[in-house]
């Protein structure tokens, strides 16, 4: 199972690739889409194009996202929801599965406490993955939440006994 | 030249489609795109798949969009900025230059007041349109904004004595 985990910004996306077999998770692949020129649609096109290229290159199954719960001011969130929507509409169009988890839980999951800080995480993604040295912090989230996603499917296997995770979007 | 308006929406995203020849403009098609089902990445492909829809059905060669500068709350301002950014994605995939204007220039080019209620445009397209009936709210709002980008391109063409509208994007 491959996922693809997404932590999109008006700025900088980051993405990270994770392969996930049973409690074991290899890394695969992360980085960073970094958005440029001024024109909105322009730089919408980018988000858009630059997940399907990691799509089509690293064929995930599943996606992971982080859910937004509360944004910084309205300004802000409408940037961040724009480009949010771009991402997941990209792994939609791919038929992906698109999954949710908020930031605490991808940092519980990560960390084991809801209220770790960046570092902390930065640190448990590259222990966890055995990475040589520390990710970029956006492909660090990313790969966090791919992570994240690649614990709760265990723990719904586990608990459901089947080979595939439930309560996802599945088409 | 066919211009195609949208107003993006988290539940109704609005279209409004116009032909403009010179300072005529005429009617050709409107309406909404009703966004079901509580899955994210499903209601977002809605939006995709039904902007791809109107933009194939009509052949729009530009289109028209409104620009947010304050949403009510984070929260709201999210599930717009989710939704419009899907909208201009959609566009921009069809490689359709997509022009931003404020409610107040939207209002302004269509009522002739900056400070116009919703049902002062809702009658005005209606006139300027010789509909023969008020159209929905939203596509009315769509229809504004189509309204919109035909005359600012009218006077850009006339202030630039040329055949196309500058300042927009072109690709």
């Amino acid at each position: 199972m491959v996922i693809l985990g997404i932590d999109p910004g008006s700025r900088i996306t980051g993405y990270g690739v994770i392969s996930s077999l049973g409690s074991r998770n290899e890394y695969i692949a992360s980085g960073c889409i970094r958005i440029k020129g001024d024109e909105l649609a322009d730089r919408l096109s980018q988000v858009y194009a630059g997940i399907t290229e990691v799509i089509d290159r690293y064929l995930p199954q599943e996606v992971a996202i982080e859910q937004v719960f509360m944004a910084r001011n309205a300004d802000s969130a409408l940037k961040l929801g724009q480009a949010r929507g771009v991402a997941i509409v990209a792994a939609g169009n791919q038929l992906l599965p698109v999954h949710e988890y908020s930031a605490r839980k991808v940092k519980q999951s990560v960390v084991g406490t809801g209220a770790a800080d960046k570092a902390q995480v930065q640190h448990m993604v590259a222990m966890l993955l055995k990475l040589p040295g520390m990710p970029q912090a956006d492909a660090a989230d990313a790969l966090a939440i791919a992570l994240c996603h690649a614990h709760s499917r265990l723990s719904l296997v586990s608990v459901a006994g089947v080979a595939s995770g439930k309560g996802g979007r599945w088409r």
